[in-house]
């Protein structure tokens, strides 16, 4: 956990102003820069000290075998790992016989900074050697936007007072030594060495390329760099390679005013298909158009890539200066995660680091997405096309299964399921109805009929045969969901978890509906009428298990009857639960990992009445104890629904700071995208009380007191709005496309070009007290003013 | 699957008339002879071909790693194997130069018998080698009843009618080639070289000793052998020896008429904690007094073991010949697998091989405990005494888990939990009440208060406090038991299982009243009157889920709300279902895989009526599989309480054959104890109707057409009854004791010196239609009229 201010808390930046080795882990992923398909964690340029080396490129992996003590049908026998890929963004200084380490010498100064604005990554550093002078540094990261392939460092050095010796050492390496992972199994497994050299080759015009191969998943990629250097007079450059590393070394002689910089230039491509010589040609292809765009292209087109993204996507937040700059990096993280994902998944970590073996999740649609999709579109499509890319082996998964349609994997990178442990993997069928969500999401805030017919379609059909393979009617004539395992990680494998049944039953009606807007393609797909009809008689029929006694919906059926925790005598030591008790205990008994019921009743409001919404949030509130982080943005939503605006606050912090403080102590493995999306959707759906569907727009927007303007944009069907609440009203402003209708807290206005005022109400339920399970109340903080 | 006659049918012996090398390891099972301390798999004397080797000493095992795709807390790290250890039962023979070996030359005869009143296995061979003259060789085996540590083998040869020469070799050897284990995960891990080498030590006087021990259990195995050799003069003896074999080898050159024999004695100890030398003295000590005892000795102790047996066990079947060996056949095994365990436990396999990796379950306790009960207490009672020696490392379990009181492990060797898929492993909780029942039944037949003072009120302690820390009240007051595994394999995790519950409530009021007459044992470990009422309280709240809509019980919770198993598409080659389906499949759905509420019917009959009993089973009927050998007999027995005889009499075969007929396809791998077992339940408590409790033996004798005399003993309370069951009526015998009330069919009566008849009712529920999965109905057997 990062336990001391590591940055200044700016609007637009990220800032480190002196180098924390202690957390220089957690650093590497909060300063990690991606464009969704190249990601490159904030290791320092030159290699050490390093917490986790890593450079991914989205999709390249190796497998490995997952190993049962007591093996069954349908098990995965294989899994696949994130790969730590070659590594381009090495530079290593010399200075007077002495190499730069920030461990050695003087440090007198050192600062990082993440710019929100013009996607690049600046450090900058005063060092002397033992015995030496003293240098100054600065280096400029970048992974392209708007070249796909390609990454690029400015890397400059200048003495401050007296002459120096300098050599630089730009370098790629491939198979660097990796951490062992530790025992914590959401840290990935650590692969040794994981690619076999093809080719390494230096060119006469100091371009050097490297080809590698995995052994067991049959990837091939590429990695190719080459340098612009601008030094004095007599600066020589030399290029040589060997093994696993390529090497161009530039020596000159600075005096003082003198600078040497260094623009390096590097790109990669990976297929399992391509040959060796295509993908050695693909790599040099990418770098002639980089240096044809130069530096300053690449610089001017990341910042016009930004401001685009900015214009739709940013919020203001008044009041919290904190939660202003935690809002605007996960905004940036997740364009970093989608920006060129091109038919690829969003991992958990994105590209920021290898936990969770760099998996793609259900969070991905069920909090990535809905962000996206609302802000950047082309992310949230592009995600859903890898999905249908894998429908093929979701089918193979489902027949495998003995089921019909599809079963998507619950945790994977190439599509094919991972999941080690079924009771929370397999059996967790609601990510079918999370992705079937996604795509109805996507397709009402775009109206993007091509890929509704082309991906959307194939998609809710297969998800809607897989819950008619799961379902059956009972004698009462419900439709029950027997057996399955909802959102909450300390439940598992039981009846009619309510989320899953009103996901399903959203999943059936939703492939309905597009089956019957597309009814040639529909055909073609083997789905008829009939086929239609018992889909929507099953949603109609869908069982939503409700406590009469305690008059609160159950999660799962006969869940309400458990044996509730005992929070009194559960130390603050042993959370997360998981890694002090059995799973036997955890789900036999009331104690909620995360939302599940309260997703729910996000996701699915109109399922509830408010007063059922009130009831419930404060039954499961005293059950929760966020062992996740995929749950405080969904409390903070339905808090602020049901007038818990303080408590929705708290909410907020913890899912818009995750990882600017480290709060699961896990921020080394990557940063937590979901969570992230968290903040946004804690801001926009909570505080702006977004929801959205059948071609509307609703808000219901209450501030809690310590904001006192929150000001947000919102894409929709080709318009983009911008919303300004304060603490008395609510402004809409249409800033592009045509007038559209939408509802302020249940009245509905039509929005052209004249901004639209609207009071805000009063809370509703003052009377409703809420409380957590000893202990695990959101840490409650005081706005930071700027 | 032994698909051809492998074995006559005769009342009192096993014999398999000529070799058949197709089933090598089944017959090497069932040919297995053991004390329940050693046990030699009957592998041929030359030890070769080979199914599996197998030498086995109760309790010997090594360590291996339990490796988990996804780990999680509690999960054992490492399960214990049981080790084929030294081996001293091959003995080779070399005739005119050439090896004595069934694959080669011409095998003339070839039979081997088990002899169940001998306790020997005799085989006797004709052979001529490819060039040779014919000789005849017979070799009589047997594990000592009454010399714990000792096995001994009379090896005879002589020429049929030209001289020979004959060399044997009589071998110790260590770490023989075992194949590797299939990946059927009921077979044993096939551990490559177990043992270490310490001692190999041949003195003077031609006794062998090999000391060797575990790399990681750390465990010491000694084995020693010496011989009596008679042959003709010039019969030359010597020893050699060195690494992990030591060789006794006997040359001589025999004319017609003359014969050399060799009296093998070998013996094994081991320790966890005794030294080298103590070991190897141990087993020098124990070969001293089996000489002293000489071979003759050894063989009629071994036959007046058995008729003491016999006398108080044998059940004796007039109609069906088959039946009638395999019941004596398993009895036999049974008193095998637990004549001379001394606080040992009794594995699934007993000693006959490695299958289930040597561990012992809860089936022990639950079907071959009652029959030990009932016919040879004291391997209850030994049995038992291991639970009570293992019961720190369960109470350690149990607040590993954060549970009270003592949670013994599922499968295991050592008393540590060997589960790797808690589901199925540590969920089954049931277990820790099937070993307070068992405590409560074996106290009740023998009013050993001794035991239960010392062993059983621990026992019942621990397990009730364990009931305690599992349930709770709801809010109606009902005493709930969420969250466990039950007996059937195909459901897991459910709440309410009626089994488990029945069984709890049944360990809670055993603990009270044992605790009651213990008052101030049960104040040693901590038990007040206080403590006793929270048991009598809960038991007496147990909740036993009730259909009122279909007017059977629920196996669970919510059960009969499932979808039922969908057998019509069900393929006959998809059984057994585990394989084939995955268990997320299996446990949503009502198909039962073994008795479950059935056996609840068969072990706490009081807590259902008579019609409530014949619903039930024709519910459960219709949804079992049988894809356990642990439900055959429990079907047999409650089909024969609600008049089904002639689906008993099916059930009874199933069980009783299930090793002589290779039923299960996995014979293999060591025979069945627990089934073996249930051929005497399936006749006793099945067509006998026996129950007993509380002090009284209750006997409803019914015979179903096929069996036209049942005749069968029991041992309670210090008395030996023999019943004999004709199909009109039953005629009880006091042989021993003094006199007793029993009752009939509800009548009671008092049996002194004076036999007492009775005529059986007619069956009840003639109405009741019964059926099974299509497909899976038990075979319908002729019976072998002798």
């Amino acid at each position: 956990m990062i336990r001391h201010p590591a940055f200044t808390t700016e609007p637009w930046t990220v800032r480190e102003c002196r180098l924390h080795t202690d957390v220089l882990a957690q650093t590497e992923s909060v300063f990690a820069l991606s464009n969704g398909h190249i990601g490159l964690r904030g290791n320092l340029d030159e290699g050490e000290p390093y917490g986790l080396p890593g450079t991914y490129l989205n999709s390249f992996y190796e497998l490995r075998p997952l190993p049962y003590a007591e093996a069954g049908y349908g098990y995965p026998e294989s899994g696949q790992t994130v790969v730590n890929v070659t590594n381009g963004k090495l530079i290593r200084l010399l200075v007077d016989d002495e190499p730069f380490d920030v461990r050695y010498g003087t440090l007198h100064s050192h600062e990082r900074l993440l710019d929100l604005r013009a996607g690049t990554l600046i450090r900058t550093v005063r060092w002397s050697p033992p015995t030496g002078v003293e240098i100054r540094m600065r280096s400029t990261r970048l992974v392209s936007y708007t070249h796909r392939a390609v990454a690029a460092i400015r890397y400059e050095v200048e003495p401050v007072d007296q002459p120096v010796n300098v050599v630089v050492q730009s370098e790629l390496v491939a198979n660097e030594t990796v951490p062992t992972a530790a025992a914590d199994p959401r840290a990935a497994a650590a692969l040794e060495a994981p690619l076999v050299l093809e080719e390494n080759a230096t060119g006469s015009d100091g371009m050097c390329v490297m080809v590698h191969s995995t052994r067991a998943s049959r990837l091939r990629v590429a990695a190719a760099m080459c340098h612009e250097v601008d030094g004095p007079g007599g600066t020589r450059v030399d290029s040589d390679g060997g093994g696993d590393v390529s090497r161009v070394t530039v020596a000159t002689r600075l005096r003082p005013g003198e600078r040497l910089r260094l623009d390096k230039f590097f790109a990669y491509g990976w297929s399992a298909k391509r040959s060796r010589p295509a993908m050695h040609d693909q790599v040099v292809a990418a770098l002639a158009a980089a240096r044809l765009t130069g530096w300053d292209g690449l610089c001017a087109e990341q910042r016009a890539f930004l401001d685009d993204y900015w214009a739709g996507a940013d919020v203001e937040v008044e009041g919290d200066a904190e939660v202003q700059q935690a809002v605007r990096f996960g905004l940036f993280h997740l364009l970093q995660a989608g920006a060129r994902l091109e038919r690829r998944p969003i991992p958990g970590k994105g590209l920021t680091g290898s936990g969770y073996d760099g998996h793609a999740f259900w969070d991905t649609e069920s909090f990535v997405l809905p962000v996206a999709t609302y802000t950047y579109p082309r992310a949230a499509r592009d995600a859903l096309e890898w999905r249908a890319s894998i429908l093929p082996l979701a089918e193979a998964r489902a027949e495998l299964l003995g089921l019909g349609g599809a079963a998507f994997p619950w945790r994977t990178i190439n599509g094919e399921e991972c999941s080690g442990y079924w009771p929370a993997g397999t059996a967790a069928f609601h990510v079918n109805a999370d992705i079937a969500d996604a795509v109805t999401r996507y397709v009402d805030a775009t109206e993007d009929t091509a890929f509704e017919g082309d991906a959307g379609l194939p998609l809710l059909v297969a998800t809607a045969r897989l819950w008619c393979a799961l379902g059956h009617h009972d004698a009462e004539g419900r439709y029950r969901i027997d057996g399955v395992t909802g959102p909450d990680e300390y439940s598992a494998v039981s009846d009619n978890n309510l989320y899953t049944n009103l996901m399903a039953r959203r999943n059936l009606r939703a492939a309905a509906a597009t089956a019957v807007r597309h009814l040639d393609r529909a055909g073609q797909l083997g789905v008829t009428l009939e086929e239609i009809a018992v889909w929507r008689d099953a949603a109609a029929a869908m069982y939503l298990p409700y406590d009469e006694r305690l008059g609160v919906h159950a999660q799962s059926e006969g869940y309400t009857g458990h044996a509730v925790w005992d929070f009194e005598n559960t130390r603050p030591d042993q959370y997360p639960l998981l890694l002090h008790f059995p799973y036997f205990d955890l789900y036999r008994k009331q104690v909620v990992k995360q939302a599940d019921l309260v997703l729910a009743m996000h996701l699915c409001g109109e399922a509830f009445t408010p007063e059922q919404k009130a009831r419930n949030f404060a039954y499961y509130e005293a059950l929760t104890v966020r062992d996740s982080s995929l749950s405080a943005a969904t409390q903070a939503v339905l808090a602020a629904e049901v007038g818990q605006l303080g408590l929705a606050y708290a909410y907020l912090g913890e899912a818009a700071l995750i990882d600017l403080r480290d709060l699961q102590h896990n921020t080394r493995d990557g940063v937590h995208m979901a969570s992230l999306a968290g903040a946004w959707i804690a801001l926009v759906s909570g505080f702006g009380g977004l929801r959205a569907g059948e071609g509307r727009l609703c808000f219901a927007p209450r501030l809690p007191s310590e904001i006192t303007r929150l000001t947000f944009r919102v894409r929709y069907r080709g318009r983009l709005l911008r919303v300004d609440v304060t603490s008395e009203d609510t402004t809409y402003r249409l800033l592009h496309g045509s007038p559209v209708s939408l509802a302020h807290h249940g009245e509905t206005l039509t929005l052209g070009g004249r901004p639209q005022s609207r009071s805000n109400p009063s809370p509703p339920f003052p009377e409703l007290r809420i409380t957590q399970p000893p202990g695990r109340e959101p840490p409650s903080r005081r706005p930071a003013i700027p």
